[in-house]
């Protein structure tokens, strides 16, 4: 957040950060709320903060849905059998944060993804399951090569299986995938593998990936996945050296979705 | 909880439910503290309470120090970069919710797990690493084999990496693994592998384990692991049918103890 913004608050208490970074997050959904269809929440940079933090946390979900936004609670969660209800409770129950979707880690297998799936049926709700991710050293155990197909490939299986056969009007289920910006070749093949899993694409940006990186990651007529851009965005201010940190999220939306729109035709 | 122990709390009320979680966490504290060197406290049980649940968390937290145990925070979080290090300063940092040690998972491979590392290194404080869990489908991505090796024994490879080769009196160093109870032979071959790294054992007693099960998770001095119970001890008051949990719990503490130490003897 710029200087001239954060100097309203003093930050040497909490909830004055927490406080500062909600009227910041507000600030942007009014501004974006028009440009986009959906917002990703990053837990970590919440729960940082403690109690103050997750209460913020909180209110920008109720937020962002209150203005209309599909919202992404990206928590990267997992664990086995009744303790991912819990977390689903947790992060999709409207009695409790709320949010539309939230990001699953699939390294238990099926029996940590399956009770997020019953809780996202029940409550009309979706989760993305990382497959293959953005960062560098997600070759290490990702990318390892069993009977000629690696551990994301693997991993595609699962999350098409626990998708199942339904599908909604433009042939994508709820049971969607986390596939990086960053590894355009994959994301090709993995759309081709995984015709009704919606993905959900991290790392463009200020992680490096470019429009063409990710134009192969959708189908034909330009739909199943959805592109997340966070630093871009929300710190935009920074590189376009202004303390206008709305209208610089703006350009940068703008931007991004004339980019992308362009690789995609 | 014993419906007598409840019935004292209005749980209509989310405050009042953690109210309850709180004391129930207490009373059990006092009673097991000279019996035991550390708790775990599962955050997705507390998060599944909203704010309401973590405040309960964080306060188990502080109280489980004051009272000179060891505290595990079983998180399970895992990401990229610098997210990891919100989550790390969250549960690992004093200034937010204190505990010991967090679990991590390792899917992103190592540059999603060194900066955990790092602010272990930092504030004194170490990790659990997902190795191989408890659960029936953890066999579905952590059993391939990869040039006759598992990818749970790739992941143990980087465990070991990312542990280095400091360590304190015992052998053993802050990086520690996650192998389930319930994969004894695993145990035994992952116990050979990982000559420094500290195991938490989780699926002894409700999940079906026994001492026999661990007791080659051990060394020749019959250290190297602790050993979690999570139902078997907070919810023993079931089995034993008494609304004392206080005494259950105490009772099945001593008899796991026994048990194991009779099994690694």
């Amino acid at each position: 957040m710029p200087e001239s913004f954060i100097k309203k608050y003093d930050i040497t208490k909490r909830e004055n950060t927490a406080k500062a970074v909600f009227e910041y997050n507000k600030i942007l959904i009014d501004t974006l709320v028009d440009y986009i269809p959906s917002i990703k929440i990053q837990n970590a940079y919440y729960e940082m903060y403690g109690l103050e933090g997750i209460e913020c946390y909180a209110k920008t979900i109720e937020y962002a849905k209150s203005a209309g936004l599909v919202v992404i609670a990206d928590v990267k969660r997992g664990d086995i059998g009744a303790t991912c209800k819990a977390y689903s409770k947790a992060h999709l129950s409207d009695s409790v944060f709320g949010a539309d979707f939230m990001t699953i880690n699939p390294y238990f297998g099926t029996d940590g993804m399956q009770p997020f799936i019953d809780d996202c049926n029940e409550m009309g709700k979706g989760v993305f399951i990382l497959v293959k991710t953005s960062n560098p050293t997600s070759s290490q155990l990702q990318d390892l090569v069993v009977d000629c197909e690696t551990v994301y490939e693997k991993c595609a299986d699962l999350v098409i299986e626990l998708g199942g056969k339904d599908t909604g009007k433009n042939g994508y289920n709820s049971i969607g995938a986390v596939v990086g910006a960053t590894h355009p070749q994959q994301g090709i093949e993995l759309r081709e593998k995984m015709k009704n899993t919606f993905f959900l694409i991290p790392g463009y940006g200020a992680q490096g990936a470019g429009a063409s990186d990710i134009a192969g990651m959708f189908d034909t007529n330009g739909l199943g996945g959805i592109v997340n851009s966070s630093r871009g965005i929300i710190g935009a201010w920074k590189k376009q050296e202004t303390d206008d940190f709305a209208q610089a999220a703006l350009n940068a939306t703008l931007a991004m979705r004339d980019d992308i729109a362009k690789a995609i035709k």
